[in-house]
């Protein structure tokens, strides 16, 4: 039998410098560990570039038989390299190993599809999708994900602070509410069920149990088109929240959130925008707000275009409304208050004395639409009216209705695109170059 | 044509006092908003029970047209209610609301499928589950999820300041990896895919990109059992991190982690833990571990059966094994290693020395196991062998493997079922009752 004690230790893990940790460590023995990114060997020196998650570190070998010995490992393959951290003025960061030993983690690597080294990427979008797994090892590649990361970080610690619960909802559903088409189904233990579009109706719901409440999680929608703008599968990072006045007191935490964002994006991942040379916008302290029919004033006074008794902006307007903004207000922000309600959700709320114009809003950045948003209906008399005007069936929505039947306050919400925002920030011109394994028409792996 | 300037104000939101802050308010005038949770009318005077997402509230009311109109409203109607702070020892919390004026923001609610303010849920779970978007507005069930909420706060917390990075992965795959059984199957765009069982892979394949990944999603399992623990969809923190020296380091992270969820848990719901009566559990320094052959030499030398030979412990071994490392070192929580490879997935790395075992782990916590884990193969020809040798072949895992011929470092990691942890936190004898809307064999509404 064996004895209970004393109880096992466990090892204090890691003992392990980063690369930007070598500059705190100079004249000290240390432990690197990481990728081989880069060997370049000169006519009496080598000179081993190790890539870790903190960034690239130099080390200088002289001996001829360790020169040989990395000549031989490929780019990728896994390496501890232990060795003196000495100063150097000519080395990246002022450091490098010096007297290094080299030893290998891994097996020698396979040639990744394209030199991950080069400081511009050698690869047309395809073959970084295709080989994502590796591709995303280029630091250029992996930079847009540490920003989005710090993005949601933000989200959460906005809504965090404002008093908001997160919640975890179904992403499968029983009936394809809130748009039927462009929804994937699936079968269900025998019975067909379908990908939720988004969290709407649930988070609606729990507004009545939190009154506020956010979820960052997958939306799935069965696109049919080839866009660089449109994925099956993305990021939404969905807020609601109870006893607002209308949709302006949802745009004043939107800016919040906005504002944390950006700076948690300063805060966690300055150094991944520095290699993109991205700069964060300025969340002004008021967003500049354009209601819908004033939009359309200023573009039929200032554009070749007409769009009064237009239901709706234009990519176009959107962009001639974002440089207005940013001319006139210094904004890279712009609210669109007021679309009609033709187009909006049938559980939008109407503008009271307006009823033609909607309590929603778009926000748009840099010329896009980043988040849609607005006020919703709250009665259930309310619903059943808006549902009966346009020619609806109550009945699929049944599930959802209920929690309006038994009190449900003032209430609205926003959702933002978090692949949309990252591609905003970094300026790409594709989605997909800031969705770590995208999936639409056509793709479905890796 | 409108002036653009200037900037429209938006409105500074919700002048409302909360429930939980009236007791600084004493001698002010306040605005509470919530819904009436419960009313009580006396000879001369009638109590009103405002609850807000911090709490409850009371409101006294002696006026007669005032009471009437008290008693003319139903439960879960939502007020607002503006009157004078005042202390009272006999309130809740010392302090009531006078000389109110009540309005209602919403219409009159329909009566909830059960009486939301008795002290004792007054249902079965059958009825609290079909009424979901109501039933979760009683403050005992509620407050799991604010425990969970808080849960996912701390899982983040703790992996953020070890390094980690949030990822964001496809939940719809091409193939039926991992296991072939109990996967749900879908039409994308005519092909057949597949809702993710796990982000294992992906995970996997961005420690070569990130070295420390987390992420914090939903999995579909197609359970077709229909038990108090099993679910289709749950929640699962999954964490993966590279350059370890075996499952010890892996099982090192994890007790961080879950020491500060722990701590998360108290500092975020400390009232609703008071109100489910839970006491979040020590996470002692060391977490006492066995050896897979330990346990089994454990239980053959102190109850009745001999599992020496068997390839998995019971739930009834894990429940003994529990108790004994409460008695034996005042542990909650248990980690068992090493078990056999003949139950492990493929990937999981063998035990140096005695390849029948395995570098994994499980985490045991009150009776059952809470956490998997382990160290993962790392090097490519180790995936082939694996495979080959059980048979299976390496084409289904092409996009997988290819990570591996690249430079993988030593890695492992572990996935916690949300639903499961809070589930034991607050005892819950079914998983049902700690998920907003669960997914299951039978359900796939609200």
């Amino acid at each position: 039998m064996i004895s209970p004690k004393p109880i096992p230790t466990l090892p204090v893990p890691f003992p392990r410098t980063l690369a930007a940790e070598l500059t705190a460590r100079i004249g000290r023995q240390v432990t690197l560990k990481g990728w081989l990114h880069r060997k370049r060997v000169l006519k009496s020196v080598a000179f081993l570039v190790l890539r870790d998650r903190s960034g690239l570190a130099q080390a200088v070998l002289s001996e001829p038989r360790a020169v040989a010995a990395l000549c031989a490992l490929p780019e990728e393959t896994v390496l501890q390299v232990t060795g003196t951290a000495t100063a150097r003025a000519q080395a990246p960061g002022g450091v490098e190993v010096t007297s290094p030993t080299v030893s290998a983690l891994s097996g020698p690597a396979a040639p990744p599809p394209f030199d991950l080294y080069r400081p511009v990427v050698p690869a047309t979008l395809p073959t970084v999708l295709d080989h994502a797994p590796v591709a995303l090892r280029h630091p250029l590649l992996r930079a847009p994900h540490t920003l989005a990361a710090a993005s949601v970080a933000g989200f959460r610690a906005a809504l965090d602070a404002l008093g908001f619960t997160e919640i975890h909802t179904p992403k499968v559903v029983a009936s394809a509410t809130e748009s039927g088409a462009n929804v994937f189904s699936l079968d269900w233990f025998g019975r067909t069920a379908y990908l939720a579009q988004s969290p709407q109706f649930f988070k609606q719901a729990m507004v009545g149990v939190f009154e506020r409440v956010y979820e960052t999680g997958p939306v799935f929608r069965a696109e049919p088109h080839d866009t660089a703008r449109h994925l099956a599968q993305y990021t939404s990072l969905d807020a609601e929240l109870g006893f607002v006045a209308d949709h302006h007191d949802v745009m004043a935490v939107l800016r919040e959130v906005l504002a944390v964002m950006t700076a948690t994006v300063e805060e966690r991942a300055g150094e991944a925008c520095a290699l993109l040379g991205v700069t964060p916008p300025e969340v002004p302290e008021r967003i500049p707000v354009l209601h819908f029919a004033e939009a359309q004033e200023l573009l039929a006074a200032h554009t070749d275009e007409d769009p009064r008794g237009e239901p709706d902006l234009s990519p176009a307007h959107e962009r001639w409304l974002s440089r207005w903004a940013l001319r006139e207000h210094g904004s890279e922000f712009l609210f669109v208050t007021g679309y009609p309600m033709a187009k909006r959700p049938f559980y939008t709320h109407p503008e009271p004395g307006r009823p033609q114009y909607s309590n929603s809003f778009d926000l748009l950045f840099r010329g896009l639409e980043l988040v849609t948003g607005g006020q919703r209906l709250h009665r259930h008399e309310d619903y059943l009216a808006a549902l009966s005007a346009r020619g609806e069936s109550p009945e699929p929505y049944a599930g959802y209705l209920a929690a309006f039947r038994h009190g449900m306050p003032p209430h609205g919400g926003f959702a933002l695109g978090l692949e949309r925002w990252t591609a905003r920030l970094t300026a790409a011109d594709n989605v997909r170059r800031v969705t770590l394994f995208p999936r639409d028409l056509h793709r479905l792996t890796p």
